[in-house]
């Protein structure tokens, strides 16, 4: 079977050499004569895995011992009902911007914990660009919440103004994508699925400053003090989730984040600018300076262009690149994984389909 | 490097075929063309992949439609958090019997969460028997929760008394080693990382009376009414984690469960029938119908005797062997992967190290 090229948005596509060496360590592991799956998750081995994982992402992301981090089950909603559950106490609000689909389920699971509020919004405009950032909070705000980049909406902030609250970001889609300033959160998360391996595992970074406020009567499993205090392993870890994301650290870290951003501008330079010059097909996002560089979202003219080049597509060996089921159209996902070269034919495809409409 | 026997706990021994087909999928998936990680979640695929799962739970454990079969990101600790997330009420109690350490974590988690008592304990004889059933139960008991299996004191429930309440069963470490009334339980779960594949999947079975009693205001993530509705795919699944359960689902059924009960039992009685006639070690359990015949746990005589044996056998390649920190001594655990002949060499060696010292 050929070997498709994935563009979709997650779980997505992950570089050969470390799907090449996830294969090999399901059947034996260094010298430990255990396949993967079955290291202990308090022996040696998984500890050295896991003191990696942490110094590459300390290093990859130029925070220090300053921030603890975690490597957790489950994926970005874990973290939904984590931050709130840690942090939201009865007499303070967690203030929410909503970007879009993920922003506003953040704020909703924190409602099921306390008070919740949206402090921006754009969803008066469908999410075709980011909300204003909001000049004000509530006196009582116990951090303020975004989402970086927006899969469904195809948005992404590139810059932040600063904030009087604790900020917590969720950065499922975009960590390590480019240079960032990750010392302006005292909390970051995400996913693994996109940048950072496999679905079943989360990362989440969180300041000892905003540690030391962590409310007390969480359950051991959710409270991130007590994960900090156990490093990462107050239950069985993710094994195999955790040692996929040590392989795409390294990955990482052995491209540079410098190359990675790059090549990521490249990649979204390029569709962007066939979407701009294309009669049938139109990005969504309205202003240009808020366009994501992960997930490049658009729709056709005509729901025949859409179907047509979803088979096209299929055709050719691509997949991955229809919208989400809230928004219909396409989404073209850019991960880190995504190279130059995937992007390029793609490219040239949506080119002579449109060459082939016109003429 | 040699494959060592895993007699570890948990993360615990996979077959060697299933090994060997997780490490084939991670390259490539059936006819996707995808590898098994990049597999959409709510794709066909992943769909069959989660309907053969319940279809084969189902028919191994012989319960009906009138379960819903939830495959579940974390381990047993999250089920910790949601049994009584779902189902205590400020009106109820949640009644725990304690059988040891994870019978107590259940507990202790449960009351993070609501009121939760201790209906019978066997903490006296330090966990050296199952404690009596329950005589009677709170009148507003909202469900009756048991660890059928207790690997650290290498105790298990074999048959079970008549219960006035839901019964809610962690099976972890010995769910499909045995024929059992699983009809009995208005929901039981368990960590898949024991008979049931990796670590960061569980498995939760509910009888849809139970269901219909769950609480409304639970997040979407952790409410087990959204994953039925939504069948298990609230969020991104653990796709491999699911996967890697679906081979263990196959290749029980293929064994099938008189099979693996009679090795099972065979096993078991090899090792305590050792442990009858030796004079360095003995079973920490004192009643022998309260045996486990998953984990069997003892001691030695002497600590002289218990390093020994530990580095024997590393030394012959086995190993898993070490008790759980909290008790010392020995665990051996005799999941379904861990075979007869694997338990027929650690005998032997456990008799040539009894003969060297006597000599």
């Amino acid at each position: 079977m050929t070997r498709k090229t994935n563009f979709g948005a997650g779980p997505a596509t992950l570089p050969a050499e470390v799907l090449q060496q996830l294969s090999a360590a399901m059947l034996s592991y260094g010298h430990t004569g255990l396949p993967l799956p079955e290291l202990e998750h308090r022996g040696a081995p998984f500890a050295a895995i896991l003191e990696e994982c942490n110094a590459l992402l300390r290093e990859l992301c130029d925070i220090d011992n300053d921030y603890e981090v975690l490597w957790l089950h489950g994926g970005g909603r874990q973290q939904f009902c984590m931050v709130p559950q840690n942090f939201l106490t009865p007499h303070t609000t967690a203030a929410y911007i909503d970007s879009g689909y993920w922003a506003r389920e953040a704020m909703q699971y924190a409602a099921y914990y306390g008070q919740s509020v949206t402090v921006a919004s754009s969803a008066d405009t469908a999410y075709d660009r980011l909300p204003e950032w909001p000049a004000t909070l509530p006196l009582n705000t116990a951090y303020l919440h975004l989402t970086t980049n927006n899969t469904i909406y195809g948005t992404q902030w590139h810059t932040l103004p600063a904030a009087t609250a604790p900020l917590v970001a969720d950065m499922s889609s975009d960590i390590l994508s480019r240079h960032h300033n990750y010392r302006q959160y005292a909390l970051f998360y995400a996913a693994a699925q996109k940048n950072l391996g496999l679905p079943g595992v989360a990362v989440a970074v969180i300041h000892c400053d905003m540690l030391a406020r962590a409310n007390r009567n969480v359950p051991p499993l959710l409270s991130y003090a007590a994960q900090a205090r156990e490093k990462s392993v107050v239950n069985t870890a993710n094994v195999m989730g955790v040692y996929a994301s040590l392989l795409m650290l390294r990955w990482t870290k052995e491209r540079g984040i410098d190359a990675i951003e790059a090549e990521n501008a490249q990649k979204a330079e390029l569709l962007y600018n066939h979407l701009a010059s294309s009669k049938l097909f139109q990005t969504r996002v309205a202003v240009a300076a808020h366009r994501s560089l992960m997930n490049v979202c658009f729709s056709a003219t005509d729901t025949r262009h859409e179907k047509a080049l979803l088979q096209l597509c299929e055709e050719h060996n691509m997949t991955g690149i229809k919208g989400h089921r809230s928004t219909g159209g396409f989404r073209v996902s850019l991960y880190n994984a995504v190279r130059l070269p995937d992007v390029q034919r793609l490219v040239t495809l949506m080119q002579q389909y449109e060459d082939s409409v016109q003429e």
